[in-house]
């Protein structure tokens, strides 16, 4: 585990009580921990690999104790200054359901790799606090209309514009109401992932699915869901854990209240990829063939189209064969909510030195690109590395038989 | 003007006396012109630092002579395979009227900065082929709605997908029918141009405006409006001129049917931005404060938070002070169609070299970010050049008095 950091987002452990009702069995032994109270943990670059993110090993991104539920648990949904609607979980299921299989990022992903260009307050998660379950339940916009709310011309005309999402351990964002009530939206009340009950760490017994955003919106434990006039105040909304400013800005002290206030939080994440194969510091042989492996990902339903990659440091380059999870979340979809996985065979170069970085970049379906070095967009706050993906590896020669 | 070039969009010049009816009184002087027949032309620095481009110096892409049209002129609206309805401007002029501020800009924007790299195929702008302007003129969707079309929904469930644009000139182009039916989505028939009669060389009596998306959308001389199933298939649709190749793709004849079939056409515009001040080559002095100017956009209805800008080449950052069209074309609101314009004054380094590069990034608000070099963007089509805005300038030392 990493020595203690700075992380406006996280809490102190507090009192050890208050952690005696953890899902320890519910997790995997291979994810690498980052803090164990509250559990953040990710997946190995193996376990990344999976299409599916195999069982126990989808990231954590917690900020409290995991909530205890029973079959009193009930779902409040309102408009603000209205009486609320409560339901269980068996009445959800009288609900038509829906399955989608959803790519969920953290904003932090890959923030470790700033951290040799100044420290950041955060995680300093690898590049897997990225995973992809199937998941299940029923349509957000449903349930909206058992409030009333279901057309967004009427909702906006009447000043609605917002739905805050509460955690039971008080976690607390808001999505815009378009995205909400859009039947292409896809945002869902999920009670299972993967076909099984929701686990404990990942929300049981209800998630908000917010397919296309940032992690950070799928709100676990979900206890009340609130049509709402303005976006929720609060550290992951409109507080500094999801701004992102310039380069030059070197500690959390130096922002100003005025920019956290006008820059805008994060909705969707912007296009990204990773190399989860080789293993960064693994030797290869120049001249030898090898294969390449990763993910790549955007955000708001964009579909990667291309993921060039280069064994050079992008002097040259060449396309990885890409794999979809299904043929619905195509290009021009608007509705690519997973992860490509890309491989790809490369010739290792003879006339290089004895170290070489290995580097992807993807292309989603709107032409968006990916920054180059992640020097330019480092931001204190470690937020949304979307640099090329990237691993060193070192070249030996090959044997003489 | 350039050498000839192959470029794929560009037709030859043909016999002269179908250019005798060009508007040559339209074009401003100060116009950089890249050919003349067609007209493709692109306004100086000083032009792009307004926020609305002086009459006569919007930029210009052509592809044949400017129709002539008089009285007679109508515009037909139909669904494919169903009968049109034809209509005259005064007869438009009945419907409620809408005026935006739209920035308009070429997928080649900034493609010369591409050919040191390797000889791109294209019209070698440079940062000028994007400028903005007030539009007028009425919805489309209110004319979609006389040929039956007004629900999202039920078009797409009869698998009406797209609205299909058809210049006189025979340019033509698809776009998707959700952003034409969308009442956020703002698409104009507009007769009028900076609250003028639309001038010939932008399509008059009648363009198509589609605020977001790239240039090649919004249809000049408007011909026909078809609803239709599938995309049109041609050249700046299904075709090369409109898809971006891996930066290995060095030849147009490289690159196959099946990658030009499979890859997507642009919608949208990434993030983008530019140095207009000071000019490239001139002359500054180390130590000396100096004012920096600049646009920045994005597509897609997203607007700009953040332009960061370094004098020296990245090193260092700061932020550039932005002003924006309107207040109404504010961050998150989905609908920030134009430009903002950015100034900035630096210190220009004293232990520099002779030579530094000037240098801007933008960041939308929706996080996306422009890549660094335009190296690794390089394609054959030398389409969306959207690297870091940049001038190179020569730094001389300060006189002793």
């Amino acid at each position: 585990m990493p020595k203690k950091f700075h992380d406006p987002t996280q809490q102190a452990e507090g009192k050890a009580a208050r952690w005696k009702n953890e899902p320890i069995g519910e997790r995997h032994p291979d994810l690498t921990m980052h803090t164990l109270r509250p559990f953040n943990a990710e997946p190995s670059n193996v376990a990344l690999q999976e299409m599916i993110t195999p069982k126990g090993q989808h990231y954590r991104r917690t900020h409290a104790p995991v909530p205890v539920c029973d079959d009193t648990y009930r779902v409040s949904i309102s408009v603000e200054g209205q009486a609320a609607k409560l339901f269980s979980v068996p009445q959800l299921k009288t609900y038509p359901s829906k399955e989608l299989a959803m790519t969920m990022m953290c904003t932090g992903n890959r923030r470790g790799e700033f951290n040799p260009d100044g420290q950041t307050a955060g995680l300093p998660w690898k590049n897997g606090s990225i995973s992809t379950a199937h998941w299940s339940g029923c349509m957000l916009r449903d349930l909206l209309a058992e409030v009333g709310v279901s057309n967004i011309d009427k909702a906006e005309a009447a000043g609605l514009n917002f739905v805050t999402l509460w955690g039971l351990e008080k976690y607390h964002v808001s999505i815009p109401l378009r995205k909400a009530l859009d039947n292409k939206g896809d945002c869902l009340l999920a009670y299972d992932m993967n076909g099984e009950t929701l686990p404990r760490d990942h929300g049981y017994p209800l998630r908000a699915i917010v397919p296309g955003f940032v992690g950070a919106r799928s709100v676990k434990w979900l206890d009340r869901v609130i049509v709402s006039k303005e976006e929720v105040k609060g550290m992951h909304q409109t507080g500094i854990a999801y701004k992102q400013m310039g380069p030059n800005y070197k500690s959390v002290e130096d922002v100003t209240a005025e920019m956290v206030a006008e820059y805008p939080p994060i909705d969707h994440i912007p296009v990204t990829s990773a190399v989860t194969h080789p293993e960064p510091g693994c030797k290869v042989i120049g001249g030898q063939t090898i294969e390449l492996k990763g993910y790549a990902y955007s955000g708001a339903g964009r579909a990667i189209f291309r993921v060039d990659i280069s064994v050079d440091n992008g002097k040259t380059w060449s396309q990885a064969e890409l794999t979809r999870v299904s043929s619905k979340q195509g290009i021009r979809s608007s509705r690519a909510w997973a992860w490509v996985q890309w491989r790809a065979m490369a010739k290792i170069p003879t006339d290089c030195g004895e170290n070489i970085k290995i580097v992807c970049k993807a292309v989603d379906d709107q032409f968006n690109q990916q920054p180059h070095e992640s020097t330019s967009i480092w931001n204190v706050r470690g937020i949304l590395n979307t640099s090329w993906g990237n691993v060193n590896v070192t070249v030996g020669k090959a044997s003489h038989l």
